[in-house]
């Protein structure tokens, strides 16, 4: 299969959609709505609506069942980034290329604009038509649990906690499990409940989903170490200057790579039992830790 | 009825709840957990949840099945004052007393708690047992509503850019319908959700909703200017000293007296259709403009 063209089409379905869902830049609340829309469409990769619709496919759903609850998971990527980068957080200037949220908005309207992300996402999905539900209100409560205090927020609250910090493997472990890990996990296994995957194809999704989340994280670190500015769109080894605890710190780049390959092999293996429709999300798997950016 | 009574019996189940269902100040967590627990039990009257209960009663529910949506609503409201209190926001260094969460815990702490109760409510939600889940996937989109950019984030958004500008009335009216009116005729409305009210009941909810939400707002502005700090648990007249548009600057004290009892009259009256089942929604209307904090 050629994932290349597959991302592109899945990306563009869901760039659609976000422009249709999302509000206007216009009316009393205007600028709040140009800071939504100038974050999600600066340019991301979709890597967890792609997720979505991809493991919908292989539990045999139709994609189109997943296309809110895909752009609901990007609204909620692109919240973590907003907050993330605000000067309290990791003070970053520049996303992709281009000046963040509050750097182009002013910090006040980008805490807005990341709320009002992370809010839309649970209304696109409660206004999904066509779907059980009883499925997507489970869709419901697995966001909500890897983006909030168990999952995403968590991550997030020990990786500033520990900055600057010596701290030990399995500390570094849960944060990039619950930063990172926790959302590409949902994302996953919302695909699969949209789907209806029975419970055996369910952790089947579950042990792909962890596996991926993990590499995908360790994958990061050392894109950090090796990637240009040009191709991060953002300075590379921040890290490194921020004193992040990462894992090419704790183990060394070779292992760390080692680790990633280890684990989307385990993630393939998870796959077995599903037929070709699960091809996608395969070489997804590849992907995650092949990319340059 | 004895209102006081009532609200005191409501507030402790929604008390105990939030205390079962929120996290607890331990693990890798711990720290985010605690910012979280020391905003929501800050001392808080419990409006909003109240008017969950309230409203599912009066359309002949039972309000232990409104339980957990009164604690979403609880951890939605507390969110925002968080996010509210921040330097970049209001700038506020105290709350019901206490110092803010910003203050008590650092910003980027006060950011990821307020993002985990906003995350949470949703979980909450989903998570509810025994009610039927078409009726939770409405809630969840009507809380989303109510507290999105088409709501409360919207009118914060205005709120913030009309500081120390003279604003027309209609914007004026704009912000309070949406920064406070949004999410308490949302709580309204998902009481009588629940309790599977009927499209002739919603209507007479929604017209009380938005009644008593903009009446809320009115009484805190008017509050504002004759409260003590100590009724208050903040510094009184802040509105003022950061040149805010409220109702008294605009169409004076009187006027917005008046105004506010003339939109509490008229709640009360789309409460006809109801029976005495209501009463506590005709208490708590009253109770809206006659309070002291």
């Amino acid at each position: 299969m050629n994932l290349e063209q597959y991302i592109e089409e899945k990306a563009g379905l869901v760039n659609s959609a976000l422009d249709r869902l999302l509000p206007r830049e216009e009316g009393y609340h205007k600028n709040l709505h140009s800071a939504v829309r100038y974050s999600v469409f600066a340019g991301g990769k979709r890597v967890r609506p792609v997720l979505v619709l991809a493991s919908c496919e292989a539990a045999g759903g139709r994609p189109e069942d997943a296309l809110t609850t895909a752009c609901a998971f990007e609204c909620i990527h692109t919240y973590s980034l907003i907050h993330d980068d605000l000067p309290a957080m990791d003070n970053d200037d520049t996303r992709r290329g281009k000046p963040t949220c509050h750097k182009a908005f002013g910090e006040a309207t980008a805490i807005l604009a990341g709320d009002a992300l992370l809010t839309v996402a649970f209304k696109l999905i409660a206004d999904t038509k066509g779907v059980d539900c009883e499925r997507l209100l489970r869709v419901v409560g697995e966001l909500a649990h890897g983006a909030g205090y168990a999952g995403m927020i968590g991550g997030q609250m020990v990786d500033i906690e520990s900055e600057g910090r010596e701290i030990p493997f399995p500390m570094l472990e849960h944060i990039h499990i619950h930063k990172t890990g926790a959302l590409i996990l949902a994302a996953v296994r919302c695909g699969g409940i949209i789907a209806g995957a029975d419970e055996r194809r369910m952790k089947a999704l579950t042990q792909y989903g962890e596996a991926l989340g993990l590499a995908f994280q360790i994958a990061d670190d050392i894109l950090d170490i090796e990637g240009t500015d040009e191709e991060l769109g953002k300075p590379a080894g921040s890290d490194l200057r921020r004193k992040k605890a990462t894992y090419p710190a704790l183990i060394g780049v070779q292992e760390s790579r080692r680790l990633a390959c280890e684990l989307v092999e385990k993630g393939l293996r998870s796959l077995d039992l599903f037929d070709e429709k699960a091809d996608p999300l395969r070489a997804l798997a590849r992907f995650v830790v092949d990319r340059r950016s």
